[in-house]
């Protein structure tokens, strides 16, 4: 028995987040279908912003409810706030994942508020959560810069310590520790990994890297190293990141599996699988700059494709 | 003090291997001036291979020549045999790079010997070298498809260990072990990195990565956990591999030197100047693909620019 490896998909989610084209729902969902068909099941698939801030999650009820139905699915949403929250609510999804920045200057620009607002807001949003009828709906909260800010530079690793202990205290049922720039470095994911896990104790860890600099899949093997056995990909590495344009965006999903299936662990998916479904993803997403390795290079003649898991 | 980290670049000889043109040597001699310039001293700068099999490296003496007069700079040469070796031997240069390959059927493919009977070509560069009046000559060994092979798969990793024993007993100055394909994975490279280190005791080790799959610089943390301090890298990640067309080449050198400074290791290299470098070798190069994410990104704003070490 090998060690199980969580990959969640954030293509529909952050992957979207930048690109130039709005895609219909029906893509959406063919997306979350195709995943879940190569093995695949943990999927963020929307974001409950308001629609005039990105108008690509005007659908977001429609593209979550949708996901839900999809069988063998576990569909998870981004919201930035309790009213975003109580949007997903209604819908009765499995996870809702809430994000505040560790960087101060950050949060103030993308919530314009306060990182301790943020985290009250989190209480609040707990609340509304156990205040609901119905099936319990787990809660993800993420942090995020916490390798670093492009506004404010370095972030305190005691910083990201302390806002990670907060958060599983009020409840959060995951931390996802994210380096929403790109900032960090394997030594850094290894010391920062293991405090935190060492902090919150039982509540699962999952990070979210960006490959920005080139460092993604070192960090993946640095968290693992560390004890995470939970990460954030994208399929065809979509992401980007609006402070380095060009630049490249989450690591890529088809990537984040091989590394991990080579290093020993149970990931669920089928490698081919994802690359036929990346390609119909790209063919959506004209004048996109799309990465990773696999898709381009094939997989080596030694790889054994793992026995696949029943949904 | 910071611990030191060697990189080498070996674009002019790995990198220009497969590229459509035919680079005049004046350039090649402007890029070696460059990396000097940047604080990379130990360049590996042609091949001494017929100019029939390759008509890059028509020009090998005047380059290797050229290069060994750049005040500063400690180029060495690939040779395939031992002609190579003495056409390499009659210029007096720092050190002369030697390969062969551990998969017997890439061996066959590549120098139409078995691997044994490469070894035994050694031992008679050896002699040559020991011969010769004048300064000593330092040697690499070079050990191709360490971690797999694109003709038979997986390669053993006690006959690699072995292989660089009997490399390290002959007379090597320096093991060079190549992920030649671009099959390792973090935890084979650990795990043989730590054992050849182990068996061959004080002759120094180096890593020759390529990126074809994405794990190139995962790579490089991993031997550097298993004590390696000195890795082959090419600028804009030139290089490529005959058997995955479009695949990245060789670890992207600015790359490989950003993460080893943000790993706390001092590289004596200039990042910014190594792109600005870059920029030029790509001018040289039209129509050639380009890999590196620091060139794209930028450093981060954490970065903190090494005092340059004097030459």
């Amino acid at each position: 028995m090998r060690e199980k490896a969580h990959v969640r998909e954030v293509g529909p989610r952050d992957g979207l987040q930048l690109v130039k084209t709005i895609m219909p729902s029906a893509r959406k969902l063919a997306w979350c279908r195709g995943m879940v068909e190569a093995g695949i099941n943990e999927i963020e698939v929307t974001s409950f912003v308001p629609p005039k801030v990105i108008p690509q999650f005007a659908d977001a009820e429609e593209v979550a409810s949708g996901a839900a139905a999809i069988t063998g699915c576990r569909p998870s949403v981004l919201v930035p706030n309790l009213r975003g929250a109580e949007r997903a609510f209604a819908l009765d999804l499995a996870q809702v994942n809430y994000v505040l920045s560790a960087s101060e200057e950050h949060n103030l620009a993308n919530v314009r508020r306060s990182t301790e607002e943020s985290l009250q807001d989190f209480a609040r949003i707990v609340a509304a959560r156990d205040q609901r009828a119905g099936a319990r709906i787990a809660l993800g909260a993420g942090i995020a810069t916490a390798f670093g800010c492009t506004i404010s530079g370095s972030v305190s690793e005691a910083q990201v310590v302390e806002i990670a202990v907060r958060l599983a205290e009020m409840g959060a049922d995951e931390i996802i520790v994210a380096d929403t720039v790109g900032y960090g470095d394997p030594g850094q994911v290894r010391r920062l990994m293991k405090a935190v896990i060492a902090a919150i104790g039982r509540v699962p860890v999952a990070c979210h890297f960006h490959d920005t600099r080139g460092l993604g899949l070192a960090n993946v093997t640095a968290a693992l190293e560390a004890g995470v056995r939970a990460f954030d990909a994208s399929l065809a590495g979509l992401g980007g990141c609006p402070f380095a344009p060009g630049a490249t965006g989450n690591i890529d999903t088809e990537d984040t599996v091989f590394l991990l299936e080579q290093l020993g662990f149970d990931t669920g998916a089928d490698i081919e699988a994802l690359i036929a479904l990346r390609g119909a993803v790209e063919s959506w997403l004209p004048g996109e700059r799309f990465s990773g390795a696999i898709a381009r290079a094939g997989l080596p003649k030694t790889y054994r494709a793992p026995a696949r898991v029943a949904v």
